[in-house]
């Protein structure tokens, strides 16, 4: 075996000499390719060349972002019949063909990107897969490469010289699943060192086919709230950041013609694991204040469906409410679910079980319902939130209601809703 | 955009209606066949067809592990001309050839694999990527594929059904580099609880291509000492992964045929960073026992080379030593890098800038050097770090020598490094 991907990658066979093995000349040359390639990081080209983009790998050269946001995508493949570069909303709806050049080098530039985080991928030769030069990130129900796009008026989620609070893996056993989970847990910066002080919570879910690293990752979530604490913006807080996915111990498989139920049962059974497993376990691990009033909870997409699910039901313990670009779902049951497929009105009176039937007790209770989408989402997006945000404050529910200005259904929407969002807490 | 890479990965367009959107109709289905994909991600089909690879992806039905270690891949790739699945020293060594069927999925079962996590990666008409199946893992300096392959006997790895200490993500900032810099910081078991209580500390440094969040990936490290501190085998402790890279700030970019200077510049670097920025940070954001004599540092490979490089020159800092399958590299400038390039002995008087010259002092002031090396690792490493116990024990230097027995240079060498050598520390 080579000690180096690349040279499987060239179509070159391994070193002369290296009997296939992992040889200690071999390790120090990779050493030092390696620290090479660190080195080479750096933008050295001109501007109009473009720089590599924050997202890739160490060392590598592509892509690269121009300073009108259009980004140059390049793979080395000789011998590809075919080659597209194809990715999430922001990078522009469709497949970018590729052009092969001398050397065997695919690449293209596209026209200018929005800013922010656009998941990407290549296909080559028809099958979907990831850029070797790009870090991935969990999306889509596997890792998929992504391309950081910079914001140039924003540094809001940048790392900047102020106190950084902690990410911890923390792992515990689900009574309801019978398995060990992974959540991340943000701690605020001074956790350690204020060993007295006790801090509200905030439960902060991913979206569909993402997972529990998606808002440190993706969505910069401890740097957004750095930088809100560390200017008073923010009260500092515990942010929990849990897997959206549960099923129930010992529970069957339904068929796989039985998505309804499926989605009906997997929000019951991570509805248990919130209510039962975590909200428990974080209050015993970690210094909270546990009550209603000194907890939120807030998730994007799906993570928006499955928090208007269980907080609305579960308004002992949660006073605090954010649903970014979440599709509304106006009732809970599976039936419901079914008919919201085609949602003509949202009826305050019964939606969501009636949980804003009577606005004046509502809003004594909830101290925050917060509603957000990007001004680039789809139609459905648009018209659904915004139709429910227009019944619930034509029946008087106060809620806070947030437009990110020519984002789509992706992660600088979020991001920009975390920073309106975080701040309105525990006031 | 269609929601589903699928859609694109199988090669079929979006769905009618959805007019290149990301709409709610697709986002429920989206959600709805992830948590489906969850459900399936259980082994249900007979031994005799394996099951599916911890490692996978949720859902994932390839790579299949059988009884016997043999491994299936497989990869639906109608168009594809040539595919291959190619991998770290376990998988044996070369590229295995796979075969297309009829429905354009191509698939080959490996002759059996030793156990452990081994890197791999497809082989698509001449290019390395990797299996959209598959978790992917920093090694070779990027993203990639692996495979967790069970080792039947073997449980100090798992997750077990004890107290579970945290990993964190803890931001610096170095003076060295000028750069905010991640290090992983676990902390045992009680850390929270027990609030006045100090414990000791264990550096531990990744390989080669690989990054700060190797050993808690691909190596387990807080799930090995987890079940080492519940069964009473080694003390509670501190253990920091940081990235064995540095660039010092306003430093030059060398040429790039400069390896040595390289290689040099970037272990005197990191040196630079362990003793100046993450040695004071460490002991002033974690209730460390500050002393060397409760002080360790080890590494696999590259990082078992900067060990010896960094402790030997400070054992004012340091009293433990672990070298996991480091190239022993006798001396520190650059000319002994060169001539260390074919080393034909191992002179204890001047090897390592003469740490070793003086035993009887080395003994006293060095509590443990630990060496370890797997059997099946090549010759050179073998050689060269067997050469080195023997020259050490002879001049009378104490040392702990360990042998994972069957296993290459890769992880399950390094695990099983771990498991043996915590257990040895401040003690």
């Amino acid at each position: 075996m080579c000690l180096r991907r690349d040279t499987i990658a060239h179509g070159s066979v391994c070193p002369q000499g290296s009997n296939g093995e992992y040889s200690v000349k071999y390790l120090f040359a990779s050493v030092a390719m390696t620290l090479l390639a660190l080195r080479l990081s750096a933008p050295i080209r001109a501007e109009d060349q473009g720089v590599p983009a924050a997202s890739n790998v160490p060392g590598a050269q592509t892509p690269r972002i121009h300073s009108d946001r259009r980004i140059t995508f390049s793979l080395k493949a000789p011998d590809a019949v075919s080659l597209q570069v194809a990715g999430g909303d922001g990078l522009g709806m469709s497949p970018f063909p590729m052009t092969k050049g001398t050397d065997g080098t695919w690449s293209v530039t596209t026209p200018p990107s929005v800013p922010g985080f656009h998941y990407y991928w290549f296909v080559l030769n028809g099958v979907a897969v990831n850029d070797p030069a790009s870090e991935t990130y969990f999306g889509y129900g596997k890792e998929t490469s992504g391309i950081e796009v910079p914001e140039s008026s924003a540094d809001f989620y940048a790392i900047l010289n102020v106190p950084h609070g902690e990410v911890r893996a923390k792992w515990y056993l689900s009574k309801t699943t019978g398995e060990w989970r992974r959540a991340f847990v943000y701690t605020p910066p001074g956790y350690d060192e204020h060993s007295t002080t006790r801090y509200p919570v905030l439960i902060l879910q991913h979206g569909s086919g993402e997972d529990e690293t998606g808002w440190t990752r993706q969505g910069r979530a401890q740097f957004i709230l750095d930088n809100l604490i560390a200017a008073g913006k923010a009260r500092p807080m515990i942010v929990v950041m849990d897997r959206g996915y549960a099923q129930r111990a010992g529970s069957p498989t339904p068929g796989s013609n039985a998505w309804l139920q499926n989605l009906h049962l997997a929000f019951t059974s991570f509805e248990e694991v919130v209510v039962h497993d975590l909200i428990p376990m974080i209050d015993a691990s970690y210094r909270t204040i546990p009550d209603r009033e000194h907890r939120a909870m807030a998730g994007l997409s799906m993570g928006g469906m499955q928090t208007l699910f269980i907080t609305l039901q579960h308004l002992d313990l949660f006073a605090y409410i954010g649903s970014l670009s979440g599709p509304i779902v106006p009732n809970l049951g599976i039936a419901d679910l079914t008919a919201n497929r085609n949602p003509q009105t949202f009826d305050t009176k019964t939606a969501y079980g009636g949980a804003f039937a009577d606005p004046s007790t509502f809003n004594k209770r909830v101290k925050l319902l917060w509603l957000g989408v990007g001004t680039a989402e789809s139609d459905q997006f648009r018209t659904r939130i915004g139709g429910a945000v227009e019944a619930l404050r034509k029946a008087g529910v106060n809620l806070e209601y947030f437009e990110s200005s020519g984002t789509a259904h992706e992660w600088q929407t979020w991001r920009r809703d975390l920073n309106d969002f975080a701040p309105r807490l525990f006031r």
